[in-house]
């Protein structure tokens, strides 16, 4: 089964950045080709220099989700980039960048960090989505 | 290809719905119908004496991220509102309001702008969705 | 038509819980399969202590959408959960908590919901999901 999985990323807050890319992996992992496409926010938080950064989490997590957070990454859980770097290794996953929002964010192709793969306009995601399966992070 | 893309609009702010836009306007400029379902805080937003209002920005855009959005608005990018209109007349796109939310949030089909197309309960919106492409923003 | 829906859970507030349970309960009542994978957020919500508990609105509802959702609960509206149950009861519905999100917030299966039916892992979930509809939440 090697459907394509086209994921919009949107938000930038690393549970959410997280969740992306345990889906990724998990995806590229039983060998599906995977597609992801950085919008606003999950695109600033591939600037090269503030991928380690706290990007925080959503409002709704409070205290108590903060708490389970720092403690696994205490623990030795691995962070969202390098969850994705492992997922390029294993298998089939591209990243671009979504030209609308470079421009929104005045962020250039030299301002990334390398595992963004290019950039590329809407229609050029849409073209390559396909008929496969798609989601919005 | 021309399979059907269904978004679900959930959210409200105006870089969510700035995104549903930009993905609707780039789908249907490659020859997709796009089908939009707006519920809750995205619904409230298409109403025809608000549509134009400041719609905020999810809380992780910070005071960086407004002011790369109010600097791209002031530079004269299109309000999503005006993109989706565009949309509209060069594809195929429709715009339903879900019944469920026009009750909770106590609207009337006269008070919408022309934009949304009627309203359509959940059944109608998975029906119409058949095995297309499904997102939910 | 029987194609697959798989929904990602990942907010914990009670709209998007809603909207969640909504369009699954639309989904099983046209004879979808619906299958729910429970991370971060909204498999906090599944905790069987919490389930009733008020879980908030996304930020962007503000007073207005929260005056507005508090009188439908007044009015009678079924809370999310009780929707599931129902779309559970009327047809094909499964949910599955992420055992990795399980972890992060130290949760067991007995302190679950008996609304969800067990625990796997991101690669059964795509296993699952085959080539059907995903949307992410």
């Amino acid at each position: 089964m090697d459907t394509k999985l086209s994921l919009v990323l949107f938000s930038g807050t690393d549970d959410k950045l997280n969740a992306a890319a345990v889906l990724t992996a998990g995806a590229a992992a039983i060998g599906r080709p995977v597609h992801l496409f950085l919008q606003y926010w999950a695109l600033d938080a591939f600037r090269a220099d503030r991928m380690g950064a706290n990007h925080g989490l959503a409002p709704e997590a409070g205290p108590q989700g903060q708490a389970a957070v720092t403690a696994l990454a205490a623990a030795g859980q691995a962070p969202w980039h390098e969850t994705l770097r492992q997922a390029k290794e294993l298998g089939e996953v591209e990243i671009q960048a979504c030209s609308l929002s470079m421009d929104l964010l005045d962020i250039n192709e030299a301002d990334l960090d390398p595992l963004v793969d290019g950039v590329e306009g809407v229609t050029a995601f849409w073209l390559a989505a396909g008929e496969g399966q798609i989601a919005f992070i």
